[in-house]
């Protein structure tokens, strides 16, 4: 390890150390990353590449990563002006299931389902959703081969938010468990983390999942139901 | 057939290969091709150019495109790194009657549309508006002169989803034979589908309904009926 | 008039032509100008530069526009690919008045606002709002030195919606006689005309009665009255 | 003072003078500074640098900045062309509490949050929410360690609008006394004034609080709390 800063130089735009920078400052005109909120993940090997705490998300740069040894969990590079983030054992929650990429965010969609499912549905209900095109976007679950189809319903759990985002990690674990075909949790009054085989499907399920969250939200608005039954 | 690449490789960005491209980037900040969803099809000469499926439409190149022979719907090109859009017998549907583009969305505002007209006027209604300015950006039919005119009624056909998008294809053609005039149908949990003569009008056709449908979603919201009786 | 291409031929980007593409595409973004709809004229000296009809705003190019002769009436430049905008009569009723610029869009927040008037407080009645700090973007008048004030209540006239555009030139100048002040003309299910003494004024008056008039549907929504009584 | 323009020549993109002109580009894509409204301004060691008065916030340039002494109050640099900010006053009742940056936005959620404070609490409540996860990205308070937790409620006084925006001083600043933990104050109808200390801090707050603003516009619309008792 005698030049950490090695693991996060590369001129390849898909190298993790980039592909967090352009993807945050993505998830920051979406709204998801707003005022130094979510954050951002990626498995590459036996590294894990992760976006700091505190940092304006649309203007990291490379140096600003992190990056953590997947077996040891120790940091191969740590930079000196930045904390780690809060979100890492949640993060390394999705890598120990197989995850490539995942993302955090604090979509007000998000936030505003969690209460709207707490209000209806009471505190240990999950988001429950059907026949809504976009459900496609969204594998069928761990092992299990394809996606989604339309006449399945799609169920996110929704865990209670903690005063400090680590103890977020033994009900997210548990959610996996009671969820294993889940590639998402969502936390009341928080937000969302999302999880892919790899970057690409990480970001396709993240905004379809947003977008079916937000067109939660609209259909609220509208009276009109979630669930055909 | 010697070299198919060819087929995609252009310098002139209204080549249909590079044309999509730009397009899908711009829907995508429209928030109509979230996910990898939708897809835009141009028909050139005696040729078909089609977005393949599952890939973010933002992110696309030329060299991403499928294309297809008119006559014989056989492929001239098939990147063998994607699959080929599920969308195409439907927008092949739309090049038999004579479009030169088709455009497929999931806009929210067209998902909700369809819920709304089921609730108030049944499954087997058609949206309809009238006395919207923005009505006058669409033509008033195949074969007809001139776009229709601010005290004219649109009509958009509205069909059932189903399981696999291509079994849209039946229900499709028969909305087109029962609304021959119109240039979109409207999919009930789903999206749109809107064509035009040519990629202008099509691009043109679809942001005049998209634009629409989100009037008509917030009429809804704020009490306002969408026909005068 | 041996080369009329030379009128909107400039290297400064606050040329007429230049100028009016970058506003539109400006406008674009901010969804006034979608599927062709809207326009956008600037009078510079003894000429007017008027956008095209029918054409991508966000796309137009300076060889786009159509120039005319503020005294004659007369185009000094037309270009053969595209047809004069219908809102050229409406512009020019502005220009008479003494407007440098004047800014059509169909913005969606226009619409609903028209709409809620007259249901409200009837079809002669204009939009009234007060005590909106934004109210101080927009002049006192014609004449008068200085801007609105926070405690002055803005009104802007509505005249409803010709099957042609043109044929809104009599009623938009009979709202400008009776509304002097008004720098703005809401068009009922069409949208607005807002002018201004320059470029700069007009965009500011513009954006700043644009944003006003989302906030009147946003108070709407939320049961917040427009005036305090 | 031989050159006042050497004061705004830099470099450096964190330079103030250059600084604020990308924040302000920024905003207005925000919503924040529509029609030349709102506005920034930076300490830097014993110079404040302030953004003029009607000037479209998205296309200002370096040279269009004021440089005011922080001890004198006299103008080092003053544009012939552009009259000083209103929010003079007030960007200094900030510094003068040891802020870097303050930021003033006339964000429509600012505006309703007002308005809907005052019709359910009454016209001297403050605004108050709990239980977001956002509030996390907001300091406890001057000369405390750290920022509030989720559990902590976050209040932000709201003060009346007057009709002249430098009367805003006095109340301001008895907020300031009234909430000393407080970093932002909202005024009627009007917006908000968010500041902190140092640019990072202040720009991560406004994007926070305005999250939370927004939210809290949305979770009326959909009838749920702001504050769980």
């Amino acid at each position: 390890m005698s030049d950490p800063d090695a693991l996060v130089r590369s001129s390849d735009p898909e190298h993790p150390a980039n592909h967090i920078c352009t993807l945050c400052a993505k998830f920051y005109s979406l709204g998801w990353v707003t005022g130094t909120g979510g954050g951002t993940s990626i498995r590459h090997g036996d590294k894990i590449y992760i976006a700091p705490s505190g940092v304006q998300k649309e203007l990291m740069r490379p140096t600003d990563m992190f990056v953590m040894d997947f077996e040891s969990r120790e940091y191969l590079r740590r930079p000196a002006a930045h904390k780690p983030s809060a979100c890492t054992p949640l993060f390394y929650a999705a890598f120990k299931r197989g995850a490539g990429c995942c993302i955090h965010t604090h979509s007000q969609w998000a936030v505003l389902v969690t209460l709207l499912v707490e209000r209806e549905f009471g505190s240990s209900a999950p988001f429950e959703i059907e026949q809504i095109e976009q459900i496609k976007g969204i594998p069928k679950g761990r092992d299990k081969v394809g996606n989604l189809g339309y006449f399945n319903r799609l169920r996110i759990p929704i865990i209670e938010n903690t005063a400090h985002e680590e103890d977020l990690t033994d009900s997210l674990e548990k959610a996996m468990e009671a969820y294993p075909d889940s590639y998402a949790v969502l936390v009341r009054r928080h937000g969302i983390y999302v999880w892919g085989d790899n970057v690409h499907k990480a970001k396709t399920q993240c905004e379809s999942i947003d977008y079916i969250l937000q067109l939660a939200v609209e259909m609220k608005k509208l009276g009109l139901p979630w669930t055909t039954k």
